[in-house]
């Protein structure tokens, strides 16, 4: 693995955890821990149960005890090692975005689809499909319980930086994250729809907004102080976009991503409303689907909540007896079992590089209309 | 009055119950119910009250024991008729939207404004600014209590057409209606989030939709049978319609209106995000305001849920002890007490003409960005 | 009517209301209103559209152009003015409890049951019946929808009294009330209960407690000051009752009545489990049922919000289109529309007192198990 | 650790997890597992992460490498186990209830406190109070936020025996288990009440129930059918048990466990009243906590939902950033992190065995009101 802050570390409790749950096909050993300083890379890999650690991720691409690299690290850097890491053949699973630019996202998608020719299996984590009630969410609609789907109504909606005084950490700067609010959390809800859709964005219209132009530089060098110093930087990152959307099948959709909705935490949610009925998600309630059976009697129609913690449920029968809820580093350990099994099978495991690709150009389209007057902008 | 519809009946429960909630400075006396049928007009305002009838607007505008015309008639007979009430020197109070075009509602806002000038008012009938729990978001809003406003996000969401054969209303065609769900429950949003933030939309990026292009005709001439017939008829309204806006202070917003929402009866649904607390707002849930104070400690914060029912919120002390929530009629009570102390008070009321004529040019803005490819259009 | 305080209000309402939304085999007039003082009895008519005044309501259940008399006094009055008006050949409707104590239940069920015989008609007003949630409730049991009832879970929740500084209102006063939280409020859930599932509870298991036993003299004589004087008086009655008890049908049940929970308001609430399917009620949303069918899916099923608004809900297609919610006086309306049919068909209405007399055997089966060490006491 | 099914599960999921987010004082090492059957306690060993097994406990409690016995097993084992362990200098974690009867709680109690003057620590395994929420509300009412209490309502729901067809397993059996639904859930919410209030029960009158009192046999003997068969047993513990309480401080309460409450999955659910605001929380929502603040203007007072996962709340800082749930199995992990800081700091942790054995007190005080007609019964 590559990385060990916030990603590195609900991805080491799944790999850590898969195998007590989940009878898989084959069996991880953790091996190696990737990082640039050699003593904060040894500490974490002791307290998260990697056996041996690297201070460059060149060294882990090459071992030969290394059958899958996981990559997280913020987004610059995803095609330079998924790219080496395919080609040593290595397996890749990737954060998201896979990407900061189409271009990147591109090249790393062709490298997935060579080595696929090679057995050499390549995911990108888009963890939020694993939530079991998303994955139910999917199975309605393709079971066509919705009908013919109309709208999409998603959101993504957090809160921390709202204090002016939060400061320019490397998420605000475009030339480290990409984008801002869009990148990080947009791609979840543009991949969350599509995927419950089972299709894509064909075009879009655009605002996007950065309310605090300037904060307080987070990381001064040659001895300033960190905080409250007299000098400030520039946001060069979106806060808040917002976007309508159309879909292959004929939806209409909206889409807002934002870190100033005071109050949200992590609220991803997302509606969607079809011809014979509709589902409702929040993950800050990640243990429950709300359902619309719009074939019943109006007189007991209404949305219900289905706690989705039944052996029935995707992935929930290996856990815990009905209504013993899962948190959010279960979704991981679903990605990690999906991963090993599509690996053993020798199938294309999904979200695939080309599946985040094409979340790449949704956002780049979203920027372009931004920048454009809000004029549409197909995909 | 004008017209005893749907919106007939709640304007008379309205009239009828005013007085026994309110202390007010005249009591109203319902003295004329105006329709075109002599038999049903006369049924209807036996069971609602009036004392009697006429079966031209035109006579009831003349009369001298009319002070105060209130008109419930479809949109396209909202300027003539108000005008000439206007004129005549009697009080109006219109339903929304206050007509089908700009240019009509331009003819009726120069009118009211004439009339203002010569003591006779006027007042359109946004009623759901009158939800108690509606009123206390705009107070919080002016109290600063959500500090500097970044977001915006309303819906109007129904499902009575989401059955294809469900047919061709009135409200379906454009002549008669104007638009579709923009211009019936659109309206409302966009009235009632200018209220709350006490701001105007600057502009707005839209894309609407007619997902049933055909549908029966309701109302086959000829003997024919109403349903189910062979004929069917073009849809000429939009069945939805979603846009992006700002608003003059920078928030920036997301609208949708929709009768295609499976599931969802009368969801007007707010939420408002500002620097310091957020407010959100579900129709369908009407006696509540959820309040987020940013201003608390952060591991005591949450969305709470204020019952707007106590006897220091506004318009509920006239009513019952605070739990005994009230319903939808009661906004119209609460619309027709406050315009009869504005008239008794010499002032002009809210939501005015001019209120009304801005929602409108709103309205135009978005058909016109939907029609140019969701360029961002002035509002 | 007799009586022009809260209920007198609501109630006047109704009678106001009743004709203009249901086609009614009479149409009620609003004859007279009965008091004690002659100028403020003559105010409230006055607002609430009464056409004249008594100052003596043995006055009023004589006069010829009374036909119905609506009893809105408190529970100590209701036996004398209901047994008069019964047998000058009167309609009552009488408000609950029927009365404070079993033995003036008694007879006025005797009296009720004399009347009848002689088409005379009575009724006491457990409104909460009334409310389309809760009537729907009563249909799915009805029908068999949730099987075999196991559980019941009743409480009453109020706050209004939390306050030791809170005066001793006569509703604190045993000789005055009856009794405090269990007669007003716990009246209200064991009526609606009872109503729900068809059956009667056999017996009970209690306690109760009054938390402030003394409070500031409200209505002090003699000039002193009403508020905040150094005179305190005792609280006579519970602050609140809590009990168990089973159903004639064998489910077991757990009640719960008090002014002291700190944030409900008016939360009227009842859980109902069968061994098919659930319900769940809370006043404080009142337009809503929430509705489990455990015949369906495990993988689908869970609690559904049903918005009882809908054409086909009990009295709701009198009303607005789906989604525009009732309030708390609408529940009155339903009340003396049933009322009049009754009347009107030559019928019983019920509740009858009768089901007024039930109540009071449980409510004093409560006190009494509560003076007993909570013994199980048979109602 | 001794046993491997459910609880044996999420105990090791726990051992395994906690190094990797808390900085402990020891590092937990999992040696040895214990079951029946070699065969199946290797591979849940080898699934688990458990170094060794042993397919006696007594083996295990010798051994040199083992420091602190987890004791997962059912009721009727714990005494023997606990109190071996003890004795041999481990310090246990004993999974609740403490153990099937008054005098074997009783003994283990004494052997702890023998254990704790020699340094040996034990504790009981009510995770419930590890849940953020959970400690949230305790910390609350410790801080004096509510005032004094009044009113304690707690529900354990389930109900997952509804069907009268599910078979006779051992948890039906009063000689394998105890008692039913009050053992295994009403003891959660007695001690997760009394841990809230930091008061204890001192006083009960109860019902309980059994409505299916005869099940098909689950396992039975000599090649008969495991399902369906014609042979039935009788049930031998309570279905639900419902009663009432009163708390030390003065407030009153209700509790009820029952696993007949359809559609309710693992519904641990408490709401506690005081004189200056209220709680209310439900496990099905695990990371929500209801807090109603009466201090504030009644204008602005309501429930809010606080997402008990900011930095600043009981055990959340050590997971994820704000908004991403924790799950059911977290609140092992606090347990065992709790435990191994109270060894290593020479303290005596909670819940300790004395509050086991006082939980089990109430238990029997709520069985013994319920054969006494429900008469009030001191614990």
């Amino acid at each position: 693995m590559v990385g060990y802050a916030f990603m590195g570390r609900v991805h080491s409790q799944a790999w850590r955890s898969v195998g007590a749950f989940f009878d898989l096909p084959v069996k991880p050993s953790m091996a190696v821990l990737s990082g640039r300083s050699r003593a904060n890379t040894e500490a974490a890999a002791e307290s998260m149960g990697w056996a041996s650690v690297e201070t460059d991720w060149k060294e882990l691409v090459k071992r030969d005890d290394v059958h899958l690299v996981d990559i997280c690290t913020p987004g610059d850097s995803h095609a330079e090692i998924a790219i080496a890491a395919l080609e040593a053949g290595k397996h890749v699973l990737c954060e998201k975005p896979l990407a900061n630019t189409v271009e990147e996202a591109e090249a790393m998608a062709a490298a997935a689809r060579a080595a696929a020719a090679r057995g050499v299996r390549s995911m990108v984590a888009f963890n939020y499909r694993r939530v079991p009630a998303v994955a139910l969410a999917r199975q309605l609609v393709a079971e066509g319980r919705l009908g013919t789907i109309r709208h999409v109504r998603a959101q993504y909606l957090q809160d921390w930086i709202v204090d002016p005084e939060f400061p320019l950490v490397w998420r605000l700067q475009k030339d480290k994250a990409g984008s801002g609010a869009l990148g990080d959390i947009g791609a979840h809800i543009i991949d969350t729809a599509q995927f419950i859709l089972g299709e894509h964005l064909t075009g879009v219209s655009a605002i996007t907004e950065t309310f605090i132009k300037e904060r307080p530089l987070a990381d001064a060098s040659a001895g300033l102080s960190a905080q409250g110093g007299a000098e400030m930087g520039q946001v060069t990152v979106d806060d808040a976009a917002i976007f309508t959307g159309r879909f292959g099948g004929g939806a209409i959709a909206s889409f807002e991503a934002t870190r100033f909705a005071t109050g949200r935490k992590n609220a991803l949610r997302i509606e969607v409303n079809g011809s014979l009925g509709s589902i409702s998600f929040d993950f800050e309630s990640l243990n429950e689907l709300w359902f619309h059976d719009h074939t019943l009697a109006a007189e007991e129609g209404g949305f219900r909540r289905v706690l989705v913690t039944e052996a029935g449920h995707p992935y929930a029968g290996a856990w815990w007896p009905p209504g013993h809820g899962l948190g959010y580093e279960n979704t991981f350990t679903h990605e990690v079992k999906d991963f090993l099994e599509a690996i053993s099978a020798g199938a294309d495991p999904t979200p695939s590089f080309d599946d985040g690709l094409q979340v790449q150009k949704v956002l780049d389209a979203v920027e372009r209309s931004a920048g454009d007057d809000s004029r549409w902008t197909t995909v």
